[in-house]
């Protein structure tokens, strides 16, 4: 089985994920904490973590990373120093598939707009949990850029809350399940 | 009363309209006969339809043109033949507001992805009726031109489909309900 790709992200209902100099405050400000958009049970179900240089940028500081003790992979070209649990390297989305498969790992978390563009690009992500958040923001990082391969998607399931946000997850339709 | 200014649209999970030679036979093939996405409805409620020259040539062969008898508002810098019932006009979204207010129009079905950011770049647009259409489509024509004012949206209401299509209705937060 090759590794699950799955996606988890919030956007405005204009599809930004942040603003042009990554701001996610907006965010921050819509989301209540008595509201479950279900981040934990996702993130347990991932053994690992991959995102762009872009995005780990913003991360960087934290220490420890917020991953636990998953392994984290940053496509880059240009990598900084080096430091533990995290590989730094530049590959295509099918050799980083083809890396996380042989080395056993079951559900890589992709994150970031690049890299999940790149990855849709491809065909190659396996699920997506969309939380849209009700707002326009006009302008910002943009949770899909051109380019996705064209497919069809499964809704699996789509639930509302109080403050507005609305999670959304789909599947890909691949020929096992495309009659499901 | 201003009048109502007010979006239904369908869109891909990538948010595309329409293919960028402006095709929707994704759109058609993934809507269902037995499911009602609530256009009679809301067209019902509607006095008057406005559109960009880009989404009117798409429908100018179609006679009479599929609106009854609500008078069309086209925008555009190049007007063509005159057409009983459709006005072709150059204003601004602001000037065009006040111009259905003054007329009497109580609301507007605002269609085509640049009129309608251009309306949401001046924050006129009062409610939006999304179909979200379960397909990642990779390129075309965006729902969402970068540029809308940022606003925060109250979500009306929810609604899934077995095809897996999703309806979200938000409605523009304004003074009088920003605590509703």
């Amino acid at each position: 089985m090759p590794t699950q790709l799955s996606v988890f992200i919030a956007a405005s209902v204009d599809g930004y994920i942040a603003t042009l100099d990554g701001k996610l405050d907006w965010l921050d400000q819509a989301a209540r904490e008595d509201e479950d958009y279900g981040y934990d049970a996702f993130i347990a179900t991932c053994d690992g973590v991959a995102m762009g240089r872009g995005t780990y940028d913003f991360i960087a500081g934290i220490e420890p990373l917020p991953y636990g003790d998953r392994p984290l992979f940053v496509f880059t070209h240009r990598p900084p120093a080096p430091r533990a649990g995290v590989t730094f390297w530049e590959v295509s989305a099918h050799e980083a598939l083809a890396h996380w498969t042989d080395r056993g790992l079951r559900r890589i978390y992709v994150d970031g707009g690049r890299l999940i563009s790149s990855f849709l690009a491809e065909g190659l992500i396996d699920d997506m949990l969309l939380t849209t958040v009700p707002l326009l923001l006009g302008d910002g990082i943009p949770l899909f850029q051109p380019g996705a391969r064209r497919a069809s998607l499964r809704l699996d399931h789509v639930q509302q809350f109080a403050s507005g946000m609305v999670n959304r997850r789909y599947v890909r339709v691949t020929e096992a399940n495309a009659h499901g």
